[in-house]
């Protein structure tokens, strides 16, 4: 007899009502035009929590999974190629997000993910039997548990979905999204990069830098960030399906892991591998906790630039003023013509919320057990959350506060007229208490600091001008020296 | 001439394509079906971020606030009673739900929610306007700065959703949840107060309890997290309204926040009061942290019960095995059989979730500056999304796990028979020294407590029978003496 | 025969060397000057890890407790009267402090704090034998399980003893080292309440409001600190002891409970009682998360005072410049003449590292398993260590930089006279619109408000003069209405 | 005129009460025989704040960045060789910890550390005018700001400091802990590698794997902690010094940056550079930030560790007791022959103190603004002491704890013997429903899992016999194919 051909059925169930589904618990009714099963109606219904969902991305990274796998069963003979070929059309709809609609599950529910497992098993079953001409529910001739969970277990799936959807999110949205930021504030400091400023320590007036070395500490910071995001990714790389339950690889056939890993760093195009230690893979989550420390450093650094580029802005006449940032929208429903720094507030309150979401994942990532960690769905949640917060955050940052910030160069040369702070230029040439002397005298008798100098006669004119150079004082550019 | 009439017209827009708005920015298309206007239309356009919206309750709260200050601007004569009618209803429709589409905005905006009163504003105007038979997006003859948010200022407003949202949320959904959650303990432990068991202390053997002071100690934690609960609110109830712009309310007359706050007490039910100091109930949202503290109190409650739940639930046959936790779905897509206790699991990471949201919030409300906290809706959303995950993650722990849980009377019974740690009722009359002296012996020898008690010649059977009662090792109750 | 007879012997062991002291594993060497026993050494042994100790505090509250018991058990019958005696002689000198010497044990030990417990009985049960002319390592005629915890157990001794540290901590050192703060803040905004300054809202220039205001606005937040701090006690007042090993009061007669904090509340003049459900008190430590809590706010509140402190002394001359904070220290070793705001920066430090410090409390607190949390010293040592920062840190700001701050009036008024945002006042005349059109034309052209305002022919000057009066402005008190 | 000459004196100064010492602000006494100056003095007066010290081994690491320094100054022509030579000597009694009674400041001071910069550079001062016959106080030959501070300020030395000592502390304490753990870890491993015992998820029964497999997971995620910890220094070898007061590098000469960081280099055998860019260096403490997060991934792990031990050794009747731990002590003060997994318990207090430590360092890691971080010494802090704890609870856990620990056979045979979820093996052969039918038989009558089987005539014996070999079940080892 002919294998079974698949069809071309498009997506979607013309059907209304319910349909019977069962699983080793035994019966019961789910949307009939849903391709979903009786383990995830039974998740629904036992975790009606909130309207947290398990994100979308999870489940389309498991179709890379589901697809891996099947491909390799069939080049190892334990899947007959027809039931791989359905599977594998039912999981490029899945990893197209054309199957969004139909993985539904909370976040909130068993901790090994595995019924968002069951969920991607019973939607790629009842989609490959709907191509095969079957009957929805049957679980044949493609079953959920026996096919497309074939050598696999949630256990090790579930963290190699966690894993894949970590590494794309990174590189499809928050690497370049960081990267652009960081461009713009660079294009910027080098505009920039011959206006002196006045320098402040302890919000305290000091020694000049330029505008354009300021901003390209901010870049040094972002930079030094991008480094570390993508770095973070090297743990996420190693993938433990091939464990199966405890990391055994029990009932999964000798070479499945590497060959699985291999075939989805082929899907991929990323450097997936499988993970040298499946125990460690399985038991604990400690490359997402690392992962989530990484977005944590971009969360640390971005609250820097972006709060001192509102206090920069801050005014228009009782403010620093020394940035101008654009007027985006009106500021206040009381107080007419206010101009707020909304975008750098947004993007502090992201920062905010992606070191929280850092402290619930590293809380998460100890509490496993024995040969699992059952916090898998809150760690996947909130790292995949921070990283779309930071990414669109950044984005709309650059977009609508940092392109079009201007500098007020008079503000900013009257800071540096008025600072007492040059006379640090003063202390290698009379010493850093005659200095010091010069300085209490300035600002307690509000005189300039050249007149103050003089009147000290610790120093004359000619050696003052000498010295005390603002240009001269901030010469030695990035490295200091 | 005779005032307008409100006229009955249903919710909606009957228009295609945009309409025009504008602000003091100027012009803006906004979509002809909804009614907010150009400053929301200018919030969705500069924050697309992510796809966390301003809790809903949080608007619906606002309808309350811009209904009691509407009602009160018209008692005071200042606002037309036409005008404050129109506004009444458009408010009421808000607080109802029936606007809900109308409100769209994202979490991450201005830090002060500036965007969302004038979104409330915004659809509360033109809502108005229909009802009134005006032209929507005139502004005329109800202005949203200088009707619907007459006499206030987002900065005295949101602050005041703010408490408003909490409150509501606190009393509709988490205390019921939890209360409902303890009464089911109690009546448990009830049932059980005389089921003598093995204590446990540092996961050794310790002397015995009772399953019912067990279960007791458990309800006992969540008892007093119902009282930390109910007892943040009080700083809830303290009203920032009428301190307008800086906490000086400006542009709001005498009297405006004391009314206001009373009015608002009468439309909700809630002993809501205004605040007697609005300069730190605008510059801070510590009322908001000492509320997310008391939800932190929850998710370490919940976490020690549903974690000893799950412990004791473990096995079924190579763990501890004293509770049978009921069967809601297949545990595994490998493990044929299997069973797990997934909704503590779920209840644990919601806890972790709370913890992380908790601290997210507490650094969001220490960064506020001078007059203003502009981390509001970082906070609202991290606050409102704990209560609704707690209460919602307690009704189904207790519908679907601790309402269906039984003991295993044989288990409990064989742990208490094997135990050596009984040795603690003989100390009082042996001494200390001798009596650990007889459990070193019974473990090391694998003895019964009794056997090794009888050869070391310290006591005899009589007394040993005597003083090693497991019933009366438990017999104090709750307190304990 | 008589009873044994307390002698007068001053403190200290006139040895060398060491001494054998035993405990049910065997005998061990003690340096001989020491009175602590086996399981103290076995302990320094095992633990020796970092620098940290269990804090003194708890030791001491623990001499509070093993009095109380020994008073209550001698007044029962169960103790004779003079063993009672030399224990309570040595429990005053411990609570005394003059003991400490004798306490040496880590933070990092047993979670149960048995081994600090039985520091206190071996040093207790010591010095009784000392005072009655025994031998010290005997145990006799005073033995430190028998006698000293007699009717006790680490498992309800230990949390008693953290809630009687806590409490004399908070009373002796936080509470009037918030409230010395306070005062002074309230004193110096009283000082200033007529002083019109700008308000700042999202770092932008804002309506007016007084100087006093602002302070009271901290003032508020620090009163409602306060208040927490007060109220975290309610729980702390409820003590473990007389539940014994597991909540059951095993080998603890009946009444011990409620006997025993009785007698506590007598000698430590606070209202301590017994807790009313020990197995929640045993199994939980979440009294002390929630006193955690309320630390936590007050961190979080002194970060907003002290940081808007420095940001208000920025400058000299490149910064806001409003305020002059006290000039304690050169600010640094190469600028000089350079002050900077060091208290405030060690008060936002030891805020953060409160944060830290709870974040800390909270996992640990949810960390309890069956009938204990064995986190307890983790627990108590941040709580401690929060208490004592703050106080030290709220004395030292509030006498080194609070009470010597001044107000720069000119610079005050300057920033009064040229904001644009007392345009505020013209909305309720001309309507929000014209008014924020006015406001765009003075900032866009470097205009004043007045002329602004004129310029726009929207007002004249009467009427301009008539609304716009910064003291009218910030009139409302408090209260805002 | 000669060079002064060094001579030789001993550490110390033979001299009671007071000694007069002069600042930029003036005069003060210090104690006469203490090598501080009047900035040191200061400092201690006005941050009287707990007990908590600036780590000594921040100073002693600052004496490497002031030897360096000298030595690059003199090879300059920029300092006499004599002046250098003394200050290097002074220098090396501070790195090898002679001087440390002279390092007496408190954590909680400046934010930049100015007032620790200051502290060595006084004792540096008067040490090296001790040894060249100076007047102690003078400032002469050798100045504290001239001399031993040219060309540096605290902005750039500090963090300077902070990476050298953090980087010695990883190396010289918690990566050789952390290997020695890890090494036990895995020699026991081995020795138990063939050892077959039932793995556990979610807390309940699972299919086998061997005690061997178990510990090389806990292995494997230590491995990880210290690859990522070794990893965690490449930020902290760049070095901030050079960059002077805002990172221009002021009154430091050219090369200055890149010489001085060699000469530390060179000094300390590590591979530490420049810094590449100034601004970010000193605005930021990101790399310390990062270090942190390498240290919380430690505790993270070691929970897991430490926790799955205490549970595998639970009991010793009615607990897991696969495990036997050592018993080092008693645990209990009322329950005789208790003994608890302290050790255990410790570390993971430990891990939990470090989360806690880890959180505040992020957040101060936020808080820089413009050209400089004021948060450092709490950072460094509490890096340090995580630092340390970590390092000695790994040494203590492992020696006192994991040595010793031993397997329980019989009980690991006996659950591998009982448990049903080895039907996992037949659901290759009759499909995962089958084999689920049969399990859920098993445990709810009572049946062994092979009675069960049989029972259900869906497998025979031999087909029984040849599925269900639990050493074939675990035969893939650790990478699970």
């Amino acid at each position: 007899m002919a294998d079974p051909t698949l069809r071309h059925v498009p997506i979607g169930i013309a059907a209304t009502g319910t349909r019977r589904e069962f699983d080793s618990m035994g019966e019961i009714d789910v949307p009939a035009d849903r391709y979903w099963g009786a383990q995830t109606e039974r998740s629904l219904h036992h975790f009606d929590i909130g309207n947290d969902r398990m994100p979308i991305e999870v489940c389309r990274a498991y179709g890379t999974v589901k697809k891996a796998c099947a491909l390799v069963n069939a080049a190892g003979g334990r899947l007959p190629k027809w039931k791989a070929d359905a599977i594998v059309q039912a999981a490029d709809e899945t990893i197209s997000g054309a199957l969004d609609d139909h993985y539904p599950l909370y976040v909130w529910q068993t901790g090994s993910g595995t019924q968002s497992n069951m969920n991607v098993n019973e939607v790629l079953s009842n989609r490959a039997i709907q191509l095969l001409g079957g009957e929805l529910g049957s679980q044949a001739p493609v079953g959920p548990n026996d096919d497309v969970n074939m050598g696999q277990s949630s256990n090790d799936t579930f963290p190699t979905a966690m894993h894949i959807a970590t590494v794309l999110e990174i590189d499809a949205r928050l690497l370049p999204a960081l990267t652009r930021l960081t461009e713009v504030i660079e294009r910027k400091a080098g505009e920039w990069m011959d206006v002196v400023k006045i320098g402040r320590t302890h919000l305290e007036d000091a020694v000049p830098l330029t505008v354009g070395q300021e901003w390209m500490g901010w870049a040094g910071q972002l930079r030094a960030v991008i480094a570390e995001v993508e770095r973070s990714r090297e743990g996420l790389y190693e993938l433990a399906v091939g464990g199966t339950a405890v990391g055994t690889g029990l009932n999964a056939p000798p070479g499945f892991s590497v060959d699985v890993a291999a075939k989805i760093a082929e899907l991929t195009g990323k450097p997936f591998v499988t993970a040298p230690n499946k125990f460690a893979a399985q038991g604990s989550l400690d490359a997402m906790v690392r992962a989530s420390a990484a977005l944590r450093g971009a969360a640390v650094a971005l609250t820097k630039v972006a709060n001192d580029m509102r206090w920069l802005g801050s005014g228009p006449r009782c403010g620093l003023g020394e940035l101008k940032l654009p007027d985006n929208e009106p500021g206040s429903s009381i107080m007419p013509g206010k101009v707020n720094p909304t975008q750098c507030e947004a993007i502090m309150m992201i920062a905010i919320q992606v070191i929280g979401h850092d402290t619930a994942v590293a809380i998460a990532g100890s509490q496993g057990n024995f040969e699992l960690n059952v916090m898998r769905p809150v760690i996947i949640n909130n790292v995949l959350h921070a990283i779309r917060i930071l990414a669109d955050g950044c984005d709309r940052f650059r977009e609508f506060s940092v392109e079009g910030t201007q500098i007020v160069r008079e503000t900013i040369a009257r800071h540096v007229g008025e600072s007492v702070m040059l006379v640090t230029a003063l202390a290698p040439v009379i010493g850093y208490q005659s200095a010091a002397h010069i300085a209490h005298e300035a600002i307690e008798k509000g005189m300039t600091l050249k007149d103050a100098a003089l009147a000290s006669g610790l120093i004359d004119e000619a050696g003052f001008e000498a010295a005390v150079r603002p240009l001269d004082m901030v010469g030695q550019g990035l490295a200091g020296a």
